[in-house]
């Protein structure tokens, strides 16, 4: 275990391998089942892989099941987590809590944080390789700071196990999106600062002219996990939304949920430069949107990228190339509340329930 | 040239290879020297190599300044520009105008797009391969959109391009932490709020009562190029800056910058978790800061990664991973006035220029 004397509440008493950084960052962890302080155990009874990541093995292995379950039970065995090496993502798992202060022994969570930082040990799985859904047995480990939250009773296992593998998409647009809201409100009580237009530039006057619309919010990949809470999110928090998705199957899916649907392939900048949107949700888990989902937002606007398929350097270089001053964020997967907002969605809007019901099947 | 049968402001019809996609994302451009309507063609005198693509280089060839030459000439000759596979960054050039409608022909200027998206032939070099600028002949392509600006006459070329390449660091750093200056400012004029404290949430109060304080911001990498000059912005929009630097050689460097300076490993999340700053800046050029730079900032903060090094992923997850609520910005090449800010900065601050000086001895 090295010079630790104590636990740590983020878990660097676990990490094997380098020295001194955190269990996300590490390359091997240790997954023994004896607990530190402050840990809590978990029987684990599924793992949701991240889709960026199982696309990524899927494709590899050219969609050969068996392949794809050896690498990832591999991956769990060298790591002590579930850390594809390529995606540099990894998923959530539920399982039953067997011994520690979390929860009362018995309880069936969710983890909120990423199978990138948790110990994790598989003893055997039934699964055949060919779907995000993991089923399996074995345990996991919690530290003291990790977020988890208990299973809904009303709702499928599998599906509140993906609505809650997502929750900081729909949290975080509702923040952004609000934002913009609060902008025009602001401007509309500030009513009398109209008269002074005749003074200002005409794109000056042009800009605050705009605020006083609904913030316009494009979802790009809308028809997926992410993209439909975010649809919701964005519509519930006075976005006129736009839901993006790559043919018309999808576009039916998310019919009522969006106020306007375009069939559009979402690394396609060319064909979403039209949209000026205000908050452009990029949602897609597929490599090369960046400058599509740049070109789609309004100077001024704001990129919330979800995706982990994201390219750092290609959003940053990106824009730059553009030159398109807008602010691009990171999406954050934790936000206080983001479980419970999430399932509501879920249960309030049946195009949600639908869209992931449509990807569960 | 394909089937675009005329000229894209943002290059399209430059791109070889994979078709549709935008310059920056191009494998291979076409950067022939011959002028399509809107284009303007630069004599190269010289490219400023990213640093995170020549650190990567340097490493990779052990310091072999003729090997990181050949190199570089290599990947501009297959790719028709300066695109580093491994880091995904370019730098820029600076170079007179040959032909063109950007600007007068014989005016020297200096691209503020990258060279990730810019059609760049050479045709001879005198570069040792032992630094990050590159003296050089050959030709460039400024697209219709491409941002560039005349080199400044009170300055070297040198000291000039290496403060347009950062340029955007400062811009955002300035907009950012003016932004929680505002909010301070807004919670002062409504001062009556205060009254209603006994009503809230110790937590909430203590959020409120925070706000009265001058935003704290960390700069990592402080002694460097974007982290002197993020300084130096980050004091002029009213920020308590904190300099984390490697080591005291860096600390002298920052000393008269930043109000307060740290040396410590911008890695070492352990070391950096106390700093609890309103606005962290990231301008390391090494891999691996984003979770002791999420660590370092409190919840309601702000992160504004400009490293080329930043892993997407591991910023999101990281985050998620430690249930931080703090936002995440991907550091935006582009705002408008960025070059102007960043040379009055330079002129005005004698720390800035010692830093940059110390860059390019």
């Amino acid at each position: 275990m090295g010079p630790l004397p104590t636990a740590s509440p983020i878990g660097l008493h676990r990490v094997l391998s380098p020295p001194g950084v955190l269990p996300q960052a590490a390359r091997r962890l240790d997954a023994s089942p004896g607990l530190w302080p402050g840990e809590t155990r978990l029987r684990v009874e599924r793992l949701n892989l991240d889709a960026a990541s199982y696309r990524q093995l899927h494709g590899k292995h050219h969609g050969d099941g068996a392949a794809v379950r050896g690498e990832v039970l591999e991956i769990i065995r060298t790591r002590g987590k579930m850390h594809n090496p390529v995606t540099g993502s990894g998923g959530m798992l539920v399982g039953v809590v067997e011994e520690g202060p979390a929860f009362p022994a018995g309880t069936r969570v969710a983890t909120l944080v990423s199978l990138t930082l948790t110990p994790l040990v598989i003893t055997s799985t039934t699964w055949d390789g060919l779907s995000e859904q993991v089923p399996c047995d074995g345990h996991a480990i919690l530290f003291e700071r990790s977020v988890a939250a208990e299973l809904p009773d009303d709702l499928p296992v599998p599906l509140a196990l993906a609505v809650m593998d997502v929750c900081g998409a729909p949290a975080l647009t509702e923040r952004v999106v609000q934002k913009y809201r609060d902008m025009e409100m602001a401007s509309g009580q500030a009513g009398c600062a109209v008269a002074d237009f005749r003074d200002v530039e005409p794109a000056q006057a042009e800009r605050a002219v705009r605020r006083y619309r609904d913030p316009v919010v494009a979802v790009l990949g809308a028809a997926g996990k992410s993209g439909s809470l975010s649809l919701a999110a964005a519509r519930r928090a006075g976005g006129r939304t736009i839901g993006v998705v790559v043919n018309d199957r999808e576009a039916a899916t998310v019919e009522g949920l969006a106020d306007e649907v375009l069939v559009a392939d979402a690394r396609d900048a060319v064909a979403l430069s039209d949209l000026r949107a205000d908050v452009t949700v990029v949602c897609v888990d597929v490599p090369g949107c960046e400058h599509a989902a740049i070109l789609a937002t309004r100077d001024g606007g704001t990129v919330v990228f979800f995706s982990m398929a994201t390219s750092f350097s290609a959003a940053a270089l990106g824009a730059e190339g553009l030159g398109a001053d807008v602010t691009m964020l990171i999406g954050n997967g934790y936000a206080p509340g983001h479980a419970e907002l999430a399932l509501r969605l879920l249960r309030e809007e049946p195009g949600v329930r639908a869209a992931f019901e449509e990807r569960l099947r």
